[in-house]
């Protein structure tokens, strides 16, 4: 049994702890790790922390999705590993919703991991080897009341990391989707001692995103799913 | 136990058969049916058939959606019914996409779904009463090998549909989503002798449509399937 | 489009509201109805209301189900319809539960669905005709705490009838599971004014039933599900 | 963040080579294994490489399964974690099934697991501590024509599962499934160069159950799913 071993990995949209948990852990690994963001400014100390480097790119633009790509293909070499932690939340009842607003939910949340998925798989194709990561919610496979256009965007994106792991796992890349279904401890934030671990520690989602990318290719996960221990499902 | 009786129905989208069979059989129910589409020309025969009004608009346009209700209430009052059977398709490897065509799909099959379906929603909530139905396919619940446009919007507009079932059910609007698992019969196709009803006779869909529309409030589904006998799944 | 018109039916388990509906409104289609339960003495009133004919049986017992069918097929024919809705229930605690009691919750739910699902097999193969529906329930599809055995049961059921479904369909048999989720009103009991139809009203669950018992072979549901406007889910 | 460090495990059922597999990493992790059969003849080499130690018990009996856990308190201690991969199967067109066989199916695969489960969650529950890991396959998931028998031992076990993990995770018990799509590799036999890695690795598929029972209870998984990479899904 040989686990995989990537080398280099782009993350793509930053915002919640879980981008700068996997930037420093991957780092740790011995990978190179480029992260990509909309404003770049606030990721310095993870930078200096970690050594990574940081893209700032539109994930909902192609133009600026494939020159992210070329950009970290110069820096870092193509990206064995590509995460799409990128979304965005729009709540309210749905009579009342801004369809601006909605679409750009769409953009963000699903058009984007499109075309991020589709730059990585472009060029994992010519090694037929890597592996792209979809960052999945409660809402992927829930749809909650005054809750629709993230429905959208996350049911949008799981139906696209399901036909990519069908199309693209033969070919030799691992797809995985993983459902987070509770809320991520933010930096600096202890949950209340009454209840410990009420919130998911970035630190140890990033430790399963890493247990995925070991995984053997006869034995693939596409979908797992992570909640705290207390959390209602 | 006192069945549902809705008087007027927008149906948006045609393309199939399904949107004419329902014209149809709505119209024979004695409701005032309208029919929205981009392009209303081919439905002549269909109108002069049943005595419905058409309206051209563009599912995927906000402004337009916007107009063909006010429109639709003009001519025939506010729907107490609207179906959603818009949706564009999208197939080929990954790879090879072209990124404007994969954002088309999604404008139309689920952008589109959320303005029509909040239009609609806006209008039922004044008397807390109507039905939204959304026109669903296996790409819905099944993520197919390079067709991830395709599930994206199918899977999109179903969490849509969840979202608004669970937030206006309770508001006396009856959400329902229908999972098409199979090809839908064109008008003036036969299916081979040696397999008959292999592929879904839009007039028996148009039924289980009204079946839903009738069911008593104590009893909604949210969601149902419907395939050929003969169909793999 | 030829709408189904099966002529007899035989209805097995009794206990919520539900059997009584179905074999009223079964009856009014003309069809013959037999009732089978393992105490018949509560059934008179039915009985004599509809025309029914009443069967003593355990439908956990091969031979007692064997013999139902036989018994069955003599009064008035071979059921073109068999419904399924024994269940039996335990909650409690895992660590409290009685393992004998378990296992009869397995019996009742999951292996009497099997005996009455084999032998309707084996008599509408014969005519590659015919439709068995099972009766399920909110944990056919989601195991609740404090509830196993009710959702191993539920869930065996779901099994069941799903392979059921991908193995008759295709030899004229319809095979549908209705996932019921939310509580049947009880005879005699009201709703309170404040939350009117929050409990199934079980003759609309019962012409879900007949819709389905309906469907064309063209466009046949396997699953649907019904619950109250007002159900949270 | 702190990974579980589990002390003692407990795995029942054998026959494919996932047990032993399991007893192999989890004995190289430092653990005290315990393993149960109806048959421990044959895991002589295992025990002699490893060190675990054997029992002889049946899963689908009550009083054997508790004599087992009080074996195996006597031995190792009690188990921190107890793994459940006994199943039976059973295949062939539904009216041909001899009911006896099928109750056997159900006995082992599901009622077993609930004795097995219950016996754990007993002991565990005194500590607030533990891990129950149940071994699901394709048919958890989905009823496969003429495998009836399987598919309700299946679901059922994914249903105990489910209702484990929201009664159990809260008091410190980390319950989990594993969705196992595709055949496990038997020992000595090689998949075909040409498809190298199509059946799945048992080491490979025991890490996985290593990295589910090394998450830190602020992010548990209580499903993933396992398959070789050119498994059709």
């Amino acid at each position: 049994m040989s686990r995989e071993s990537y080398k280099t990995a782009l993350i793509v949209g930053t915002g919640s702890g879980l981008s700068a948990s996997l930037t420093r852990l991957l780092s740790r690994q011995g990978m190179r790790v480029a992260v990509a963001a909309r404003d770049t400014d606030k990721l310095k100390p993870l930078l200096e922390e970690t050594g990574a480097a940081a893209f700032a790119a539109d994930a909902s633009d192609a133009q600026a999705v494939a020159g992210l790509f070329d950009a970290v293909q110069q820096r870092i070499g193509d990206p064995d590993v590509v995460i799409f932690n990128a979304s965005a939340r729009l709540r309210g009842p749905l009579a009342d919703l801004n369809p601006a607003e909605v679409q750009r939910v769409l953009a963000v949340s699903a058009f984007g991991g499109f075309l991020v998925g589709q730059q990585a798989a472009r060029r994992m194709l010519q090694k037929r080897r890597g592996a792209i990561l979809f960052t999945g919610a409660s809402a992927s496979v829930k749809g909650y009341a005054r809750s629709a256009p993230f429905a959208m965007g996350k049911f949008a994106l799981r139906g696209l990391a399901q036909s990519m792991a069908r199309e693209l796992s033969p070919q030799g890349i691992h797809v995985a989707h993983v459902v987070i279904d509770g809320q991520i401890r933010e930096a600096g934030r202890e949950d209340p001692p009454a209840k410990p671990d009420s919130t998911l520690d970035p630190d140890a989602i990033a430790q399963s995103y890493l247990d995925l990318l070991r995984q053997p290719r006869s034995a693939w996960s596409w979908e797992i799913e992570l909640r705290p221990w207390v959390e209602t499902f």
